[in-house]
């Protein structure tokens, strides 16, 4: 199986989600001072690494563990219900390697994630084909990469960059891979965001940065196949389980608040605030709002999952579908992790807006995350493909 | 009339969801009209009988197809696209089935559902154990009955009918089945509700009737198991998958409509009326509604049949979850349903609201419908268990 | 003041209000059943006719009551709590008179509003300026108008007609007046939608009808003032009025039902079904919708009643500005109508479904009248208006 | 510190409401500095002061500028919309007032509130009379006070302070009024919820603090009269005003930043964001929030004012439909701030959750101050209203 010889993983393999469970508890000690604080968590990055599970997702093959995808997506929501920056972090490191499978030729395959694995690398992105700011011009070997990338999730403190650069020639992106340390790469820390704090979503600039051939997963000028549009979906459903982690997170902090420290309403009539009709009736409309949300997105991680191990033979219908099952747990993600975060107030009352309790995490965390791509623009997808059939455009967002 | 001699069900049996289509095919063709009408849909049970779906739960060792609950309320579900007053006739009628199963003895099972799937006999409801206004006085050979039930769905041009009546001695309800044409028993067609109008939830009066001991499936004084309480939970599932038939009835008709009929707003600048963003926005929504709706009845529906399938080994615990899963289910169903139902108007606009159309019977359908039990009872359930774990309280409604 | 003799309204003049409270206490009596048979309602609209409210919105120097547009708005408002169709008949009725004041000339406004109000005349519909299927063309005195007229609201049994026909050299439509016995004209009462059922809106076909020119209100290819474009912020605020008393209406029978023969739920653990805390909670959430949408559209009333009264002086600001608020006011009054007509049932219960209650009809008629014009278009206007300052384009829905 | 010798009231005095506006701007240019910070703000206090409007709602014989309350309200509005903590100080500086004019005798009303007019003190509170943790016990001329009071809005900086007391024999609450620097007294600054930062809103202790008799407002023992219950009234219409100025502010931000720097999504097919037609009707829904709330706050102001005016005769009936004009406008603008403040980053996007724009404080903002009293005890109330008639019940917070 995995051959991850510091990490202890003993014959019997503990279930990859308990090692997520228990790296969430180490998380959540420290999530409400970090998030207060912001900046880059490189201890706890540290702890993601020891953890063993940056190699989730790659293959046995490669060294990994193999967990499915709809296993590695739980495993980001696990994270996430704790401490959603550091949970983007790990969800994003895991795109990139999906990137590697979805684009890359076996060779990289084979090379890339075994070293991800052997060595435990974490992965940034700096990839965003629709922005042109950075440049790719072909040398003798490769490219030559010159400009700046926003909003590079995971960016700072990454070993390993998945990137992508606008081929004037062509007019289309290249996608490619650089180690974070390469001449001429510079990622600076100017992510500032009222919520998701640490995840290391820092600008890189290129200067001059050489980009082998060898590296290039995906030339200029080729169209992505079928299969390599799932990159987009793997990036959604990692958003889908971040929302919901939020959500998870914020349901159990009202439930465990309103167990252990509300006090009734005055005028309510009962003992405990567990009792006051208002709240249970409340809390139960929460509950239709999260629990779909949870049955949607594990079924679409497991048709994710599907779909993934298909490989080239995957066809525009069924990744078509794929977005739309995507898209509607996204878009009720989004709204149990918004209206949970939010009114989970109603519920818990004014003593829990201290900032010792650090509740109003859960809707800034949720807040920034969701706005990724416009949810309003997802409802236009999934009608239109309700009305005619048509299915989600292949995008970066869709 | 009905003889089915031959239903054909040879070697390569077809599938029942296949033939409840079909049967739903034939139902929506009058469907309006009979809406409109209301009374006793005589013809079309008899197309229900012809079809041979009224055996569709019976077990196959007893005769019947032997379809999973999961198979069984989608079919109702099929059905209630179509006409959801017969849909309800249909689901209760297997509803008395599974009463037998779940009350009765394995003599009575045997006989009864033998004779139901030899006969297709069709099944009423004349339960409501908290209506205490039909008696039970203890005789020689079983009881005699006096009094009344109203509501009793499906009473009107049943076979046989499941019925509750009141033991004062024992301050409880006895449940037993008697033949609709027994000496005594007559049942008047009084339903006048605004919706689901042909589904002959007449009221039945008791004169003097006699209730053979080998009748009765539970005695008087007799605490349910927990294999019992699972009757109000297949009953809250045939109403969940009745609702969610309404709202993909409603949700279809929209599409075809706006597809077909309907004409662009004069300053929308979009040739056709689903590229309108407004429109594709809305229906993006309703979707949202709908298809976790579908999911979460699905999932739930599975559940009961495997916890059917345990029989008396049943327990409260798996019972209650059994009730949280269904009654999360139901709460989505009932708001798709409603939702759906009403706005689909703002989309299709005011020509569709001719009556030549019919499509306000959708909404009055499952407003009438949504009504069986208070869905903010719902909610409160959901949030209480939510909050401490606890189980909803076995009634006939949860 | 008014000049009714045959109507009694002794020297002290009662309040008009208390006239149509009264007028509206007599449809009530006979609004369930007249709303299940369809039709026209010839002896209801007599009772209009003779309570002396067809003549409220003429001025006092024509022989009218002179009232105010507040407050002839809130008489359709009255009225339609108890009968939002023949409110509807009513208001169309004053929308007419409306249109004689803005487009006509003195000696129209003189002759006409006063031959209305000497007579009570009754005033029906038939213009739609976007609708070209019935064509103007001159001749010697006037024009000769052919064709067809749909969805003409309170054509049938009207005494005089508004209408507006396409007169093709312009490229434009001409508004003009004819008395709806006129020689080629025919009234079909084909409306057949499942709710405002006795609106009469008929079709009007035109066979050679001779308008005369001293009969046309609006010349072809005059471009509308911004006093001319105020007819369809009447029209607007009539709707919201009778949106309004349709929800106004639910609730008070909702609020009735409750108090006089509602049951709590069993399990609701209160003695009245008033007392239960999700019942309270409901019906105050009910509440914040019905009562800012009252507040609103009598802010609008009266800003209408200001803005009319300054008559040519009208300008495209001050017109675009009553928009907004009529819009504004328009949209709250159609969420109340279609959610309190709604959600009433999940307060009163599967027993006020019954058809001698007649509860489903505020649903009924507020659908189908709400979709007058689409929702979505006004949140549009109102976003747009919010976000540039730009005013709502004035035409026949806005 | 401040000295204001000759607050400029010449002949035509200056607009109170321009000049909280002028104020706003002033707090406006460091609010987003100092939401961040928290703390004390001492010299956006002192700007307050020099304003002139300490004196606002104080009656003009006293000294004061004579506002009514609907404008005082306003003014509150005014400042909420750039800084709501300071509103909120400012609010409750006038709700201490408005005590004093409704609890206190002609001599105390006279003395304390020209005192306040001319040295332009800054009152702070301490009273919640359902905290029992500070006592009264009566001494040779008044009462001795101690223990502790917590949430004391702008007790920290203040001058004066109202406080209540229990006071053991009558088992009920004195109120009172002390110089905030007299003898054992002690203000904490401890407040840390995460809004509304700099409400001052710390604990005070009281240590054998002397209560002479003339500084007691209302003598333990005593029934409120139902003027004596307006306080609570006029706390909450502040708490309204302060919601919607937070609303108002947040609509304010997003419509600018939509106009000035946001880019519209790369598939709206659309120029400017502003063109957007999803971004038009979300705009548009939350404009139906904003509108209605503002107009029915604006008429509680007015009523709250005309029943101030009636001063002891004042009933409980007209003091009980203020109580319901003031919940539903209290309620409206609780939604507008919560969903305005929330949703406005669904049309502003990613990017303007840069810590530089500080909108996430609309939300916080909101967010802490909704929580003064559930808002689902206000829809039961209103609810209960509606259903029965019956009156909110005159408390500290209804």
């Amino acid at each position: 199986m995995s051959a991850l010889p510091a990490i202890p993983l003993p014959a019997a393999a503990p279930d990859p989600l308990d090692i997520a469970a228990d790296l969430a508890r180490q998380l959540q000690a420290t999530a409400i001072e970090r998030d207060r604080q912001g900046g880059h968590a490189a201890a706890e990055r540290e702890l993601i690494r020891a953890s063993g599970l940056l190699a989730l997702s790659i293959p046995t093959q490669h060294g990994g563990l193999g967990a499915s995808w709809d296993v590695t997506l739980r495993a980001v929501r696990t994270l996430a219900r704790a401490d959603s920056a550091l949970a983007h972090v790990f969800g994003f490191h895991h795109l990139q390697l999906a990137g590697i499978t979805l684009y890359g030729n076996a060779a990289q395959q084979r090379d890339l994630l075994r070293r991800s694995a052997t060595e435990h690398l974490f992965w940034g992105n700096a990839l965003n084909p629709l922005d042109k700011r950075t440049v790719a011009v072909a040398s003798d070997d490769g490219f030559v990469l010159n400009g700046v990338k926003s909003f590079a999730s995971g960016s700072l403190g990454s070993d390993w960059l998945t990137l992508s650069a606008w081929h004037e020639p062509t007019a289309s992106a290249l996608i490619g891979v650089l180690p974070t340390a390469s001449a001429g790469i510079a990622v600076r820390g100017d992510w500032d965001a009222f919520g998701q704090k640490q995840t290391d979503s820092g600008t890189v600039t290129f200067d001059n940065v050489h980009l082998p051939a060898r590296q290039v997963l995906q030339a200029p000028g080729v169209a992505p196949t079928a299969q390599a549009t799932l990159r987009s979906q793997v990036a959604q459903l990692i958003m889908t389980n971040l929302y919901l982690g939020i959500a998870e997170g914020a349901f159990a902090a009202a439930r465990d608040y309103l167990a252990g420290e509300a006090r009734p309403w005055f005028s309510s009539g009962v003992a405990a605030a567990t009792d006051d009709p208002f709240v249970q009736h409340r809390f139960g409309e929460l509950w239709t709002l999260l629990r779909p949300a949870e049955v949607l997105a594990d079924d679409a991680g497991r048709a994710l999952e599907k779909l993934f191990a298909r490989g080239a033979l995957v066809t525009a219908q069924e990744r078509g579908e794929l977005a739309v099952a995507g898209a509607t747990a996204k878009v009720l993600a989004h709204r149990a992790a918004i209206e949970i975060g939010s009114q989970l107030f109603e519920l818990t009352g004014a003593r829990s807006t201290s900032a010792k309790y650090g509740f109003d995490r859960y809707w800034r965390n949720a807040r920034v995350h969701t706005l990724h791509d416009p949810v309003d623009y997802k409802y236009r997808d999934l009608g239109r493909h309700a009305l005619t059939g048509a299915l989600p455009e292949p995008t970066a967002y869709s």
